[in-house]
């Protein structure tokens, strides 16, 4: 078994959670099993979170309306029996509370009326503590989670990672390539930078806001990393996930670098706790690379759930031994919202039945 | 240096080509610069192709009219001073000329009106000879632009690779997340295999006329090799090209296969010549996991040619630096077509005026 993470944590406090299985395994603890949730299990593969969904006018206001993001946030504890919950919310409230407005297009993803273009455009932008205060309603709905989850399983807060949050920034929207904001590192590194400073200090505060509402652990999104040269992800990338590590020493912190499979050594070098892998990156490889500890999270293909149950369970078991432990089990990806709900307790009833050796 | 693979390919025959650097790096030689030249460098970058594709009403007319197809092959050879021309066409020619016909929708990309979802839909294409012969066109435009660029530099033919081309087929267009094509392979293994022998089939025939008419090197474009976990990768992509190489002894074989860094050691044990590496790929991780002696191509960042001439000229440097032989130089990519043609220009210009020591 790999040693715990180096860190100033402490295990959770006996009798805080019923089920802590989640934090004690992100804290390097040998688990009997490994514990599981997956990303997005709080959303539209339920048919709870479509009826409550369809009382809302539209998805932001439901985002902004704490009881009901905190009723979604706690339906797959209920209804899947998940290990942990993860706030009901978007990693584009922060670009939103800068003063860069989107809209959530039905069925196609976020538009930026507005990108950020120029230096004007950067300096126009609010940050830090002025940004993160006007996120209170997600520290209200992480408050109402907390209490109303009573211990049940540990709760886990948000944000995505400066870089991605910048893709959209500059970008507009989803994107094939993220050309227009990968071309602002090459084209105008400075201005990429002092996006990012001003991206990262608002993140720090908006995630202080969630440890002090009640997040258990924070988990950080880059989901474009693997858009990115190496070169350009060490530069821009590393140094803006350091400085929100090292600002939020008092719980642990996952990072999910999607596609940056040639980053996992400097990002093992960081002071988190757990790294997330996607569907293409094998553990063995992840940890020849690692210099660091960190307990890894992942990694099924989210269209393994779209096959017969025979093989959910035997794709699982696959993920779970090759992991073969120090492991929080979940998909490689968000849950897709197509994905039949009884894949989905398959898996999850695989991974909680299974003992380690 | 490293060993050339081996091969029962015989050097270009002396003097059937002006410039024959590209051919002569592809097959292992030492040359005294790499060659030079870029995925999509046949299209929207050039101010020629704008005006030639004007009197076309769409797309699929234009590559379908041979004169004009091998006059966008041959601009970037007057226009840059390439190493190789690459004939103008679409890997989903291939799909059509199989009974799955597609649109191109301006500035959106392909869309399917039909796709594959039933056993019946894979048991009613065409295919092998019977679909090749449907691309005379193709023959006819390779055939015209060997005859005009009269042994200028080599003319590369291509084709996309079977798990692309399935991909597309069962998508129906582009996708964030290929999960309908990927869903195929979990939840119907043996309806997938069925439809990627009969795409390697067409493209091993639609090769071979390619061939015939004259390409002097063929490139399998693997768009969506990224999105495939590694042990599909290797269980239903792999094979097919391992069968298109075998089934082409006789010119040279480039496979590029986006994405697919987990792959690479697989990749190398096939019978090509040169493997492409995406921008996020760096020649020292690729040379440590490849069995085999592969020259390598690429693999600059496309939006590298966004930034000023002194940048675009640096890290075309620092590409070359970094493969130190062995090496074709490309982008790691398709070139953009919103890429100033200035920066295209300093590419290729600083390619050619580099020597090895």
């Amino acid at each position: 078994m790999i040693e715990p993470t180096a860190t100033n944590l402490k295990a959770p406090v006996s009798g805080q959670f019923q089920n802590d299985l989640f934090l004690r395994a992100a804290l390097g603890a040998a688990t009997e099993r490994p514990p599981v949730w997956l990303m997005r299990q709080a959303g539209r593969i339920l048919p709870q979170y479509r009826a409550l969904r369809a009382g809302f006018p539209d998805f932001k206001v439901f985002v902004k309306t704490p009881d009901a993001a905190a009723e979604a946030t706690i339906q797959p504890v209920d209804e899947l029996g998940v290990d942990a919950a993860i706030i009901f919310s978007d990693i584009l409230v922060i670009p939103e509370a800068m003063g860069l407005d989107y809209e959530m297009v039905e069925a196609k993803g976020p538009r930026f009326p507005k990108v950020i273009e120029h230096e004007g455009d950067v300096a126009g932008l609010v940050s830090g503590a002025n940004a993160a205060e006007r996120l209170a309603y997600v520290y209200e709905a992480l408050r109402i989670t907390k209490r109303e989850l009573a211990g049940r399983v540990p709760l886990i807060g948000f944000a995505g990672a400066p870089w991605t949050i910048l893709a959209y920034m500059v970008e507009g929207g989803g994107s094939k390539t993220f050309s227009k904001a990968r071309r602002m590192l090459y084209a105008e590194p400075a201005l990429a930078h002092k996006l990012l400073e001003k991206i990262t200090d608002s993140t720090i505060e908006y995630l202080k806001g969630q440890v002090a509402a009640g997040a258990d652990l924070l988990q950080i999104f880059d989901s474009w990393a693997g858009e990115l040269p190496p070169a350009h992800y060490r530069t821009f990338a590393v140094p803006c996930l350091r400085r929100i590590c090292e600002a939020l020493p008092e719980v642990p912190k996952t990072i999910f670098a999607k596609g940056a499979w040639f980053a996992l050594e400097d990002l093992s070098a960081l002071p988190c706790q757990v790294l997330g892998l996607d569907w293409n990156t094998s553990p063995a490889y992840a940890r020849k690379v690692m210099g660091g500890g960190q307990v890894l999270q992942g990694n099924l293909d989210p269209c393994a759930l779209y096959a017969d149950a025979a093989s959910v369970e035997a794709e699982t078991l696959a993920v779970i031994r090759a992991f073969n432990g120090h492991h929080i089990v979940n998909l490689g990806h968000g849950v897709y919202p197509d994905t039949p709900l009884e894949s989905v307790r398959t898996f999850v009833d695989t991974v909680k039945a299974y003992r380690y050796a």
